[in-house]
């Protein structure tokens, strides 16, 4: 049995699988086009996604399982994966943690002027006058309340704050302190100091944010994209900052990435660019391997029903 | 019975206390040069602290009560108050929260590389290479475990920290997971990925730390000073930060404050230089109100006992 990666862990990664798993073949390799010609005699696929073509699908004729060390699925050749009953796993909760600090890191930045505080440390300035503000007591509405959201929501209670949050069901999930369905965002938007938005890319979030959504947040609101750049344009964007309906917006994930170089958002003032590092962390690897690790065991033993992370691959998620 | 202000709260502040408090005369004042010539009547006076003067304690005749609006001692003329019999009330605890937020964005900044990030937004540089680290999981020592040390422990155990609390007593306290001794701090810094000191300036703080404490700990380790400034040597700072025996220092607190323009601290790559300000917060005003709005109910019911943060002068704390 044959287990393909297109991308190459470190050395002590590979030899910690290659000594857990004695049974199966390991082929390493740092990219799709490496890998490639080994993919007709894969069993088990491990990749970030972005490489997977159609084409690459029906090459694969052994492939039964599809391992993802990323979480989005948006761009994945879904429709041939299906047809071919490929199995598909992947490394969904391992960018909470990331993701979470990278929220709390960015609103506390916004409110605590950072960007002001290090250009007057560069020009020797002891300026006490800039306006600080706390994060805490105040009210976070998170759009997307999963595994990511529901950590922000976590630390955002630690700080005190009242949180709500958003969901196709409204269900409760901990860490909230209301659930709302999608439907009724607008009616929670006044309410909210952030927004934080983790919505992936579907048929359903796709441009779901409109300049009636920026219009009903209050003009001192902060608005954080981390999920994926298309729930809302860029000239939306650009026109909730530039007629100050809400007053910053911290964006990591973008209609397009990377963002050109002549993209207008890099300029504005009360914009925050980052370039999709959100999800990033030195503990990257180890988490996602140990998720592949676990779901390897279960996938030896024919327990397909104990592997964690399983994507419906007709819904897409 | 008079009420002299050495700084004008706001018009709302102003009515509230005349509107609740109906027997004693206030007088509002923006600075102590036009408060003084009300000083020979006033039994109370409600001040920042840092324009009291022996000299002025002395003219002070019927003074009873200071009521401070800060919570550092340095500088005060103890000897005086001390002499002259009068009560000395403080708003220790209304810092907390904006000092805990302050050391957290500060940490998740460094963490985060927010400079690195601005300078590249500025220049439309698309860089996901920058090392991204989390907080989560790292050990912090807080050195000076009173309310300040506790709230930021409270939320470094939100993220997942260990923590451990250094005090004169070695006393535990809640959210620290390992209290210690102040002796024994040097026993504790090798473990530590953050040092975070709220120590006031007292004569057995004062240059506490040495170049022998910043070589115990680890090479990555940030250090962050948010309590006083003469904690420790600007040259033993400079020292340990371009000797690399930590990684980062953040000051927010410095020997001579304003820091002096030429000061070297300003241009080190691997320090943060902030003015004073992680105590700031909107609420500041509004909080440091409702502490003497209590103290002063039970004042004019002769319950001294139940005035909150009393100081022992002769002790300065």
């Amino acid at each position: 049995m044959n287990i393909v990666f297109s991308t190459k862990p470190s050395e002590k990664h590979q030899t910690y699988l290659t000594e857990k798993f004695s049974k199966p073949d390991f082929y390493f390799y740092e990219k799709m086009d490496m890998a490639q010609a080994a993919l007709p005699d894969a069993e088990v696929l491990v990749t970030y996604g972005g490489d997977l073509t159609p084409e690459l699908i029906r090459k694969s004729k052994k492939l039964k399982w599809i391992m993802l060390l990323s979480a989005g699925m948006d761009d994945m050749p879904l429709n041939e994966i299906e047809e071919a009953g490929i199995l598909m796993t992947n490394v969904r909760g391992i960018h909470k943690t990331p993701m979470s600090e990278y929220a709390i890191s960015m609103l506390l930045q916004v409110y605590r002027q950072a960007k002001a505080m290090m250009k007057n440390q560069e020009n020797h300035v002891w300026n006490k006058k800039l306006h600080m503000q706390e994060i805490s007591g105040s009210t976070m509405v998170v759009v997307g309340a999963g595994a990511i959201g529901q950590e922000v929501a976590r630390l955002a209670k630690a700080f005190g704050m009242k949180t709500i949050g958003v969901s196709r069901s409204g269900r409760n999930v901990a860490y909230f302190d209301q659930n709302e369905k999608v439907e009724n965002l607008k009616d929670v938007l006044p309410q909210a100091d952030f927004i934080v938005s983790v919505l992936p890319s579907t048929n359903e979030t796709r441009y779901l944010y409109t300049m009636e959504h920026f219009k009903l947040m209050p003009d001192h609101a902060v608005f954080l994209n981390m999920g994926r750049g298309d729930v809302v344009s860029t000239d939306v964007l650009l026109e909730a900052i530039r007629n100050q309906e809400i007053a910053h917006a911290v964006l990591d994930v973008f209609e397009t990435e990377p963002l050109p170089a002549d993209s207008p958002l890099w300029d504005e003032e009360n914009i925050t660019v980052t370039p999709h590092i959100s999800g990033l962390s030195p503990l990257y690897m180890s988490r996602g391997l140990e998720i592949f690790s676990q779901n390897l065991e279960a996938y030896l033993s024919a327990k397909i029903e104990d592997m964690q992370n399983r994507i419906n691959v007709s819904q897409g998620y």
